[in-house]
């Protein structure tokens, strides 16, 4: 008994659910687990779904495609671990939480390197075995710098990027690389305080409450899906320095929780939403 | 075009999915929302589709008990408002929470009656041009004073009745007359400090957060299913009576949540416990 | 015995809380709660405090000028009920939670009279034998308009004015007259979704928290110190209309917990931040 | 100059505050923070002084011991890191939430050793250069185990005791060698599901929220002053396992910020609960 997970998105139309599930029990594949979701603005139909069975993914595919109204997408996935190259800047908090999840086995995603272009957490990466790479982004342009980081990353052919504290803006040509495939923590509840130091923002305005955000990545700062945010309280006693270190912990959790949901190939992107199954 | 919502619940069986989603595009109905779910450990099946379209309900119900397993329970329920009569004592909170938000018409319920064992919220009540029935309790013997709620109940044929802060335990011979219909509202985070005065209790212990329960009723007190649980964080600074009006606000909310949940026909109970779709 | 609430605000100096609870002790007043705090960026300290005892207003309040540093502000409240006059335009939610509350004695505040530009909650504040005035801003300048609201205000002396979803944009006119005194509920979490219709944009931009802030209005929109804010989760299920109607909650709820704190005497304002104690 | 923190404990009395202040300020310490407690209860006076200047530590001791009342504890602690050792079976999330936070200087306590009744974690635990001492149980007697695990902590004179999730019950004689000085990790939202596989009756009671509880460990199971406590919602979909995992998260999370408050001196014991300042 093998189990895969069957994901499609297409424009909506009557009798779906009942072709897709017809098809699948035709093919003699249990379901256990279905959610979709039909975005009732732009018509959009989402649709996940865990099966058993023994597959003949061909056949199963063929089917499919010939029910799917056009402008579908679909794709059968098995429960292979997902492959990741973490981008990392200086900051140990949410690499650390990666790290030692993925340890203890309860992210189950395989790290395949990690790239900083600082070497502070060299040594910490390579605790857990894993390659570190250092690419200084020091006397180099925008794009040689960016340049390398894609070779390097192009070795490795991972399904996601995470960004996890990456201080630097990637350019649109290298996000064009990766369509939805990175995944950032910013280190605020967006849209309040976009851009740089969004902690001391949040203290000059004095607010109660901080956050985070977990986002795919496009070429807008800041302006990509939102997958996850957290938030926690702060008050006036605390500094721009305090809100950064609460806000730290929220950080790592609201990454971590972003990745659970993108390994589990929850997350649908659509525009700059996401649906999430 | 109408819109109804279509309840199943039945031994999980390869295939259900489709069989039930076909009959409801046979009958030409469009599903604008749909959720399942199977208890892996019971084995149960449960499903809520709202569905749209041209009715005739007897022969939809009539092919799908053909297509259904036996054991299976199922109801196509329009969207008329539910009608509930709301037990209460003396504090005002939650029932006046529940009169503001059927008032503004967030809360699409309509609300036949309100019974007291003490007179305190006739007043309130009376604002909102609601019969009040006041029936202590007092120099009556439990049978005896149910027998008087029972009786004034069932003139008005309510589908819920909703303990707004109702300080009585119910007999069992009370609670069989309204199986899965009586929504309660505890003032703890149950299954911590059952019992009375919860909010002492939790005091005495010196916890840091508190909570509320709504559920519905059984005989076992404080036993029945959950439907939502809501808390908030205390401290040291805390006395008991501080807590108790903390736990105020958790309580109004978590109940009106609850209500809200069975009014839209999500919530399910399978022995003691709620599947919420 | 009395109760009374000493507080002050003045620059930081070594000593100030030994001289000042040295002034109490010598009136032979028991410091029942003391809370202080000296804003490290400013050098201003703040200190509440509550005592018992036999008040000499006159003595007390002289002593501590002598000891007090130029620039303090001091002040010696007893624990009558603040006097507030409500402002709102159609929404029930916010309105009715507070009429709720100082019904059942929790809010302890007096409600003078409701002002509406629309007469919508008329009968609902009159339920609580409360003076509604239907204050209506069409066919009216702003001026024209917010010199009948002035004017029927005056009438009433509150110490407060709270905006419970007054949907009117006040001038910096109208605000001068009531330094820090009038309390707004903003429909998201500041700063995100400044302005016109946040649930909107708030749903545009796919967030996955929604929030409400209380805050003293200031001439600057939306830009106030902040009270208190508080966030619900939402998901891609909510629409608009899902997001305004969750957000109803939790406007309500922020607000007449900013409400609770600022009738007890626990909200100092410093340029455009509090500090709560 | 120094930074110092003043820690008193005492019966409530008329100008205490007055009186400490005054011998601060005698000995020209400035005060940056200060936070009391009176519980109205028990009329116990809690007080947390951060002091700054040059300590005469012997004769400001001496003179508070002349002004306070009979019955008082007190102590000047300087901001030296507090030295701890953790103990722990075969789990890894909250050690590895400790070993990240030290290691990025966000926890700031040093780990003396972790000591293990199983070795799972001895890896883990030198990849970050902390001796680990594995000390089975197995073919021991409690006495004889506990014996073993006294003379090792010991050797090290650790400030605290940390249970990261150290899944065996401790003694009395074990416990009275470190009164409030462990500090253990309940996987539950103490008091609810006290005892063994809390997660197993979370799920068979079909609670909403679950929860941790950091405490400090008595001679009474489960029954330690609580110093903090966290939740998460959970759901219908939730097996008793992914409660467990759910759970996780919360556990390592509330167990590290009860430890910050710990090591920042901020946690008084009185009786079975914690004030903290």
């Amino acid at each position: 008994m093998q189990q895969k997970t069957l994901l499609i998105e297409c424009p909506d139309s009557k009798g779906l659910i009942a072709q897709i599930t017809n098809i699948c029990y035709k093919h003699q594949l249990n379901i256990t687990r279905n959610t979709e979701y039909v975005d009732p603005l732009t018509g959009r139909f989402y649709m996940r779904t865990q099966l058993e069975g023994i597959f003949n993914d061909e056949t199963l595919l063929f089917d499919l495609d010939r029910a799917l109204p056009i402008g579908s997408e679909r794709s059968l996935v098995g429960n292979d671990r997902k492959k990741v190259v973490i981008l990392v800047t200086k900051e140990a908090h949410c690499l650390g939480d990666i790290l030692i999840k993925v340890f203890d086995g309860s992210l189950p995603l395989d790290i395949l390197a990690v790239i900083g272009n600082h070497a502070n957490l060299q040594q910490l990466t390579e605790k857990f075995d894993i390659p570190f790479h250092f690419i200084s982004h020091e006397q180099l342009s925008r794009e040689a710098h960016e340049a390398q980081l894609m070779a390097k990353i192009a070795e490795y052919k991972p399904d996601y990027l995470v960004l996890a504290k990456f201080m630097r803006v990637l350019s649109p040509a290298f996000v064009k690389q990766y369509p939805n495939r990175i995944i950032n923590i910013h280190h605020s509840f967006l849209p309040a305080f976009i851009g740089a130091n969004p902690y001391r923002q949040a203290f000059e305005r004095g607010v109660k409450i901080i956050g985070a955000t977990a986002h795919f990545v496009t070429d807008d700062l800041d302006e990509g899906p939102i997958i996850k945010q957290m938030v926690t309280n702060v008050d006036h006693n605390y500094s721009a320095q305090d809100m950064a270190k609460a806000g730290r912990d929220v950080e790592k959790n609201v990454l971590s929780k972003a990745l659970q949901q993108v390994v589990e190939d929850r997350v649908f992107v659509h525009g700059n939403k996401t649906v999430i199954l």
